[in-house]
């Protein structure tokens, strides 16, 4: 009796094993659409000893070196400040992508259309679900922001935005998909070049905004699945407006 | 030259009264789908004197008589409170179109696929946008509502109602598309029965929601676009969601 009990107690080690190995898989493939489980982050704008640590990283030569603002008369150097956190790290715009993912850990996935699964959409304001996606030859950045933009009242807010300028910002499209409890929500515009500032994106509200009931029906399991597909065609832009 | 004066005169006339003909006309044809122009109420929810009105009306029997809550228990009544503004009425779902229409003076329209375009947005709120929409042998409400939810932030909220009961209701799906300025917002869900309260679903936040600056951008000229389209199908809950 004793023996079954043990094996028995085995198998559920390995099953919990098992669990525990597919949570910490960050990038799975579902029902053949690449899906990236983010874990979010609390927004560092209110923890300044991260900025400061982040800026003594710097300071240090750990990352490339900052360019300051006076470098926007110069033709050759693009000022490129981080959209995210109050990091006062700046740089050009082609090390933006090696300093989010050396000095913020942030993950890059490859593929036109991907899922993005953010977790614990519980947490409280203000938290970012931060990834950034390779596709037609360039970087994007999707941010999905818990903000409470009214006391009180958390909202989600997402955009993506290129890691490159307006210019070539508008030669692209991009999609966010909510399809859950038989309701749909769609959002499709141009992105925003990086160069533009994230906050004031989500504080216009020009984006994917959902009050925390909608989220919350969109939401399995305290887990938030977006669909992101990019496109290059203005296919919108051109049809007859409605 | 005062012929010419007077001929001129007569004929600037003729075309500010055409142009007020078709400001008058308050459904047209544009690029092949049905438009209907939709003027804004303010929600009687604050006007007890028209709500008054209407229940005089009511009582004078101009009206189909007013059935009471009691009516619940008997299975061949169904109870019917009319689910906008603060008014007092019930009757039988088969009654509750012509009630809206005489009563409310809310239009209604033909045709699976319409755009139901807004005027005056800029209006303070609570304001009420509203139409009957008939299609595939029911009636639908489409409600647009300005509300300030949180204080100071007027948001616009839009939902589409059966004129029917919550089974009848789960045989359809509808869309709401908003397509302009390089941006396209589409909502897809199983409208609600209007048995069902139209102001718990909007304070539910259940619906399509905006906040005034994304309304701006989708709107022209102070007129807010709605694409509709109603469909049988429940193609997106058999799906695969993402």
């Amino acid at each position: 009796m004793l023996f079954f009990t043990q094996c028995f107690g085995a198998v559920l080690d390995l099953i919990h094993l098992r669990f525990q190995h597919y949570k910490a898989k960050r990038v799975f493939s579902a029902a053949g659409q690449l899906v990236c489980v983010v874990n979010p982050t609390h927004s560092l704008k209110y923890a300044p000893t991260r900025c400061a640590a982040v800026q003594a990283s710097t300071e240090q030569g750990i990352l490339p070196p900052c360019h300051h603002h006076e470098a926007v008369h110069d033709p050759q150097l693009v000022p490129c400040m981080c959209p995210l956190f109050s990091c006062p790290w700046e740089g050009h715009l082609e090390v933006v992508v090696s300093h989010l993912r050396q000095t913020h850990r942030i993950n890059i996935l490859q593929g036109a259309e991907i899922v993005f699964l953010a977790t614990d959409m519980h947490l409280p304001a203000p938290t970012d679900w931060i990834i950034m996606h390779s596709c037609l030859g360039h970087q994007f950045l999707l941010v999905l922001r818990k903000q409470e933009k009214y006391e009180g009242h958390p909202q989600f807010f997402a955009t993506m935005m290129l890691i490159g300028t307006p210019t070539q910002a508008d030669n692209f499209t991009y999609r966010l998909e909510l399809n859950r409890n038989q309701r749909r929500l769609k959002w499709e515009a141009t992105p925003r070049s990086i160069l533009e500032c994230v906050d004031s994106v989500i504080s216009d509200g020009d984006c994917l905004v959902l009050n925390t009931s909608l989220a919350q029906l969109f939401s399995d399991n305290g887990s938030l699945a977006i669909g992101i597909a990019i496109t290059t065609s203005k296919v919108h832009s051109s049809e007859a407006e409605i």
